[in-house]
């Protein structure tokens, strides 16, 4: 009895994920976002935005990240042979044959030569593109690193020198970014400035937590609104010494409006700068409370932004899961909760997880002892969860013990991190494969 | 502008915050669950449970608990001088004269004489109730150590022993209920079984997360799962030892069968025990909601069983904040979410505050970017956050913006445990004086 349930639980989860990762498929997020009538060019479904593409001579596609690939497969099978060329970077392992872009594989997430190779040749046919032209653009997570160009006279290993101090001494990622984008040539809408005066398309596929388009691979076609002072004061605060003097040189010239500032909201260029948003956390989870309506679960989406100790988000989620059971609150059952964005994990053990595996041992012990009549499901949508071949995991209030059974502390494995371990003894990893996409974490909670 | 939207936020959460007070106020609370039509006592609201009083030669009112005073005056304005004898433990200072039951003041959280004293003459009145008698008992929070008998040849300075090396050691909440139930004359069930064959009427205000009747108070009416097995399997895991031996005997003879173990589920004593919750976190919540909507919010109650680091769970809370400002879920503006519990803080500093102020104030982190449209209040229904004369705190998105222009730094405020000061200095506190109830928490998030 509790079995069959409890396994319509899983086989439920199961296909409620699926319906997440389907929204934000990359392939399928552009090819839903984009559509040809003839010479119009039709963006976005609810209010969709036209482009007359007999106004353009040329199309060229240009791109970065790890999920660009499948998007610009996408462009190439709307679009055909009306693109006139294509370069696209992408991590080492993520490129595929395309008809007419060319794919670059290059590191991340630390960047290369073929980083800065292929972003040089993307900015190079971003400098061809005229009035009459127009750039589409794919960005996607990990777009930072495989779009790089350090500003003049600054070197790649001078660019990393900083970015490690930065994180030695605990600055934040706005603060990071904020300096980055100061000795680049390509981020925060530097490449719209580039582009300009052609009309430029940007899909992005978003991997941080809130969707701000300047953050999403550092805005290369984005208003930025920090400035060369901003940079200098985070380097000040930080008492930064030993920087490497490139930077310290190119800085300075900024400051005293010796080379060009990143490009400000309201400047002209972004009047031919279109950013769409084509996947994102909150779509996915979208996807997934309708794939759960349709089962016949009453839903509710917390937040596609839930940020934190993955241990102390686990126990906000159990209340509730421990409400509905008790008080139908906040939907009652068969009741679906939705949450995502992107957790964090304090390190004590050295066993072997991740968030999503730590969130779900860390709820196994939370619901041990409600009614077996519950599954809580957490995965990331890269299918890849921590250093493990797990997109997450799906537990019930029977997991504890099932571990018991098996010889098995789950506090003890929670204590040294070691969910995958756990989960691979009974059998509750979720095994998806690589996804090709990224857009954070989905976690469900489901009581019947 | 700003300002008028926000004093209309803060001044409708404290409507809302007053609402919920209102809901679990001792007094209130138990005059709302007890109505008398002539000869019928009817208990409850919803499904009523109607008692025959004829049937009852007399009426003993005893009870333990900080609110059990203006809950005491409650039945006594209902029942009048139907009551024949009542004596109550409270703490000290949380005494008031009433008409007819005898008010002993004793020692809280550490139990002392008079907890002692108080109880024996409360466990003679029970002795004294006969199968004719209805005993009405009114428990709340601070109960377990007002209503303190050690079990024969057990001291209250043994019983604080081992509940000290209990705490020390790291032993559950759940683990030091299981052995000072089985070190107890009262707890766990035996003072139903004193009151036997009397009927009994337990009115309960909970300040237990979860509401579990055999925690409150750890249950002097409640059956008890727990076993003098489970009592010794607790401290040989905990390898406990130098334990008083009057304790280390009482276990062992517990085993043996030769004292009384505590009243199980099933027993025919609990036939005539009536346990009601009059009072709880989810009951404020309700009121809570009911209010909000009243003031035109749409509305979500989370969970009353909201519990980890303050901190993250305000990260969770911001995260659903963000997500109503961004897309409107999961309620739409006028938005009002709702949430319960009693959270934790790890102290790091040594500033002065409360659960509920450090919630506010990093929840005030969270919120720094959104819209002036927002508060965020958190709250202790006793009105007594930490050791501070403050219940908690109301904060919107200005709140950072407020210190920084008074020389503060919230972060540093936060860092330090310190809200109480940074509140204060920003006059964001919420004072409300002790309300004498406790039901833990209540948390707002108000959206428009």
């Amino acid at each position: 009895m509790n079995d069959s349930v409890l396994n319509r639980l899983r086989s439920d989860a199961k296909k409620i994920f699926q319906a997440s990762l389907d929204a934000v498929d990359p392939y399928k997020a552009v090819k839903r976002f984009m559509k040809i009538d003839h010479d119009t060019m039709i963006l976005g479904e609810m209010s969709p935005v036209k482009l007359d593409m007999s106004l353009y001579n040329r199309i060229f596609l240009v791109g970065g990240g790890k999920a660009t690939a499948p998007m610009a497969r996408a462009v190439e099978d709307v679009l055909g042979t009306r693109i006139s060329k294509g370069i696209i970077n992408v991590k080492y392992g993520f490129g595929e044959d395309l008809k007419i872009t060319v794919v670059n594989e290059a590191g991340h997430p630390l960047p290369d030569h073929n980083s800065v190779e292929g972003t040089a040749k993307i900015l190079a046919l971003l400098e061809d593109a005229g009035e009459k032209d127009l750039v589409i653009s794919l960005i996607s997570g990990g777009g930072s690193a495989l779009l790089t160009r350090p500003a003049d006279g600054i070197s790649l290993s001078d660019k990393q020198e900083i970015t490690s101090k930065l994180l030695e001494c605990g600055a934040s990622i706005d603060e990071i970014n904020t300096v980055r984008k100061h000795i680049s040539a390509s981020k925060g809408g530097q490449m719209a400035k580039v582009a300009y005066p052609a009309t430029t398309i940007n899909f992005m596929l978003s991997d941080v937590v809130g969707d701000r388009k300047d953050i999403i691979a550092s805005g290369p076609f984005v208003p930025d609104s920090s400035t060369f002072q901003d940079a200098q004061r985070i380097i000040d605060k930080y008492a930064l010494s030993d920087i490497p003097h490139t930077i310290k040189e190119y800085i300075k010239a900024g400051m005293e409006g010796k080379v060009f500032e990143t490009p400000k909201e309201g400047d002209p260029i972004f009047e031919r700068v279109f950013n769409f948003i084509v996947g994102s956390n909150i779509l996915a989870l979208i996807s997934a409370e309708k794939e759960a309506r349709s089962l016949g679960y009453n839903t509710v989406i917390l937040s596609s932004m839930v940020e934190g100790e993955t241990k102390e988000v686990a126990h906000v989620h159990s209340a509730i899961a421990r409400e509905i059971v008790k008080t139908d609150r906040p939907v009652s059952p068969p009741a679906c909760v939705i949450s995502g964005g992107e957790t964090t994990v304090t390190i004590h053990g050295d066993g072997l997880g991740g968030r999503n595996q730590e969130f779900c041992l860390a709820s196994a012990l939370d619901i041990k002892n409600c009614p077996p009549r519950m599954a809580v499901m957490s995965c990331g949508t890269d299918g890849n969860d921590g250093p493990t071949d797990a997109a997450g995991a799906i537990v019930d209030p029977l997991t504890v013990k099932r571990g018991e059974n098996m010889g098995m502390d789950a506090l003890d494995y929670l204590m040294r991190n070691d969910s995958y371990n756990y989960f691979k003894k009974t059998g509750e990893l979720v095994i998806t494969g690589p996804t090709k996409t990224n857009v954070m974490d989905v976690r469900l909670i489901l009581v019947r």
